[in-house]
């Protein structure tokens, strides 16, 4: 397999975007990446989408050439390719994309993930979101994302006494991380007694456990590191990448208080990258509800299971702890518009191996990782990321 | 890259499978594979879905995951990916399977396509249909499929003088081949009046030149050459692959009569096999209208440009004509399940090309092509099979 680097970034602002549709959206985020790996349209020889469900949330599904078709990528027919995995469709779309360079089938690749959530009712929404989880034998009876979230929660106080305040204490890193974001949802520190006494949303998770509904995009683009070396002095390459599954229903897994996908595709990574978990330097940690980022950070192995809650409390994970998590704001400050996610999250650890993180720069930053999760667990994909000069 | 074969194929009945889910509809043809390579599914290292709609049709995203987990293969909890690209999903599946297999990452891997569209109402499954156009250009406006590609007829009955007997005489041809099919939807062979004479649908454009609403679901076991001669005799390699896109909406394109990116797809997959349209015996050609298979054995350099109606009136794509053309009944007789007929596709060829096709064999195929495309042409994916052994 040849080496991949990554040689541009781009995205949105993450929120609610009311002027701007599901494919102004795309373009806004694939042609600031193209500008920022000074290449052009012509340079690029595939374009792979990561979007959840914009047949759901806007009529049009078939989006990966019509994005193509918007940026100007048609004039040279380049191969469109959608990617779909629930909230994981972003960091799957970037696997393919790896996977496209690292066969040699073509040199630079854009990957893209886009989610327009907000031109339907909340309703609708979290109907959209239910689709990803097992139909038949959870949406079916009215589970839903923050309701699946919460099994998990209850089952991680009861085993390892996991509290209410530590997850309290995800948002309010994440949040206050999110404030150095210009391009977070969120962008204001919030204080720890305002996520406890939060509207209960599903018992133990309030308002501030779970990650909000929001439109954004976010691209990258992908190089052979050979042509990499030539076009940029600061790529960022692609050492690693994992990939799992698990049971697409929580009720038929042995253990609620891991995810075994996450745990997996930590591994296969990991394994390709030749590295140990505490090699990781920053890492953006798939946090659609607080509680997915203290089993995250357990999975990943970044600390014992039944210790990610405490860990979180004790500043760990915070800008200035061990192991810095969502840098960004994460899924809870920065915004979850779920085909983007995975996307964002290697734009994050591109910024912070570049060193152009700003207030939020973890200071030498040489080794990130993406951890990026579909449903309640059904798909893990990570990434581990080098600074390539 | 690496040589890249396949070792089995499953597909299940195409048709209105009332007492069969998405589910049930994925699980037998990847089942039907598995067995036919005389694999198990321990033997397997990743999963591809090509799926259209799963979304609007069943409200189930996140489909791939779901697949591995009823069909037993997060035991070892592989990775699974869903690709979209409306009624190319599945060839694009394919092409992402094979990637990953020439690639080096993955040894052995099942590529399926599934769709279940008669849940719904017909103005239901026209409208999901539809998502896969131009939604803000196209269908916002009325526009739907059979509306879209009578505007192709017309154009090429202008241009070319391609007339309403010919179009009919490809459905004349694909539901006689289909009647040798015991998979295919319509088992019974039509007579030119009757497909002349049926209820308009979109002008000129009658009910037997579209093709019908279907479920079914495809599979076939994709592996790395060195490892699939120790497994199989009779395996089929995959020599050619070649993917383009275009314009998502008609409107858009210079010339109508042809679809750009079935063409650029067809020089990639030719170039890449080393062989001439001249050289295939057997393909498998995208006719979800009678004018797309004229459009389409024009476009893949079988024939001259506005030469394709004159050819298929004069059998010249028929089971015993210089080029069988849909030799399985096509997506006109054997049915479209969109996700599935991609792959559905591969699994004629592979029938063909291992002779197995019974009453529709033809003699000595070596070569054969899938040509598959997305919505009105914005996705073409072809594949050049060769016989292994």
């Amino acid at each position: 397999m040849r080496r991949v680097g990554i040689i541009g970034i781009g995205m949105t602002i993450f929120g609610e975007l009311w002027d701007k549709s599901l494919r102004e959206i795309g373009i806004e985020a694939g042609l600031e990446a193209i500008k920022d790996a000074d290449i052009t349209a012509d340079d690029i020889d595939a374009i792979y989408v990561g979007n959840m469900s914009s047949g759901i949330f806007t009529h049009q599904e078939h989006i990966a050439p019509m994005f193509a078709d918007y940026t100007g990528l048609t004039r040279r027919n380049i191969p469109a390719t959608r990617v779909e995995a629930a909230g994981a469709s972003g960091g799957l779309a970037l696997r393919q994309g790896y996977l496209d360079v690292a066969s040699g089938m073509s040199d630079i690749v854009v990957v893209g993930g886009a989610e327009k959530m907000t031109d339907v009712s909340t309703t609708e929404a979290t109907s959209a979101l239910a689709t990803t989880a097992d139909q038949e034998w959870e949406a079916f009876f009215g589970m839903t994302y923050p309701g699946l979230f919460a099994l998990m929660a209850r089952k991680h106080m009861q085993d390892y006494g996991t509290t209410k305040e530590q997850l309290a204490m995800v948002a309010v890193k994440n949040h206050y991380n999110g404030s150095f974001n210009p391009k977070a949802q969120f962008r204001r520190p919030i204080k720890l007694e305002m996520a406890m006494n939060a509207p209960m949303v599903a018992d133990p998770l309030g308002v501030f456990d779970c990650s909000a509904v929001s439109d954004g995009g976010a691209a990258v683009i992908l190089c052979s590191l050979d042509k990499a070396r030539e076009i940029k002095d600061d790529f960022v390459e692609i050492v690693g990448s994992g990939q799992a599954s698990d049971t697409i229903s929580l009720h038929a897994r042995d253990d609620i208080c891991t995810m075994r996908a996450g745990v997996l595709a930590a591994k296969r990574a990991y394994d390709m990258a030749g590295i140990k978990p505490a090699d990781v330097d920053v890492a953006e940690v798939h946090d659609s509800h607080t509680i997915a980022e203290i089993i995250g950070i357990e999975d990943l192995g970044f600390f014992e299971k039944g210790k990610g809650g405490k860990a979180a409390q004790d500043g760990k994970t915070a800008l200035d702890g061990e192991i810095p998590v969502n840098t960004s704001g994460g899924l809870k400050a920065k915004g979850h518009p779920m085909g983007a996610t995975g996307i964002a999250q290697a734009v994050e650890i591109v910024q912070q191996l570049r060193g152009e993180a700003g207030e939020r720069q973890i200071k030498d930053a040489e080794i990130g990782l993406a951890h990026n999760i579909g449903g309640s667990g059904a798909t893990g994909v990570v990434h581990v990321f080098k600074r390539g000069w």
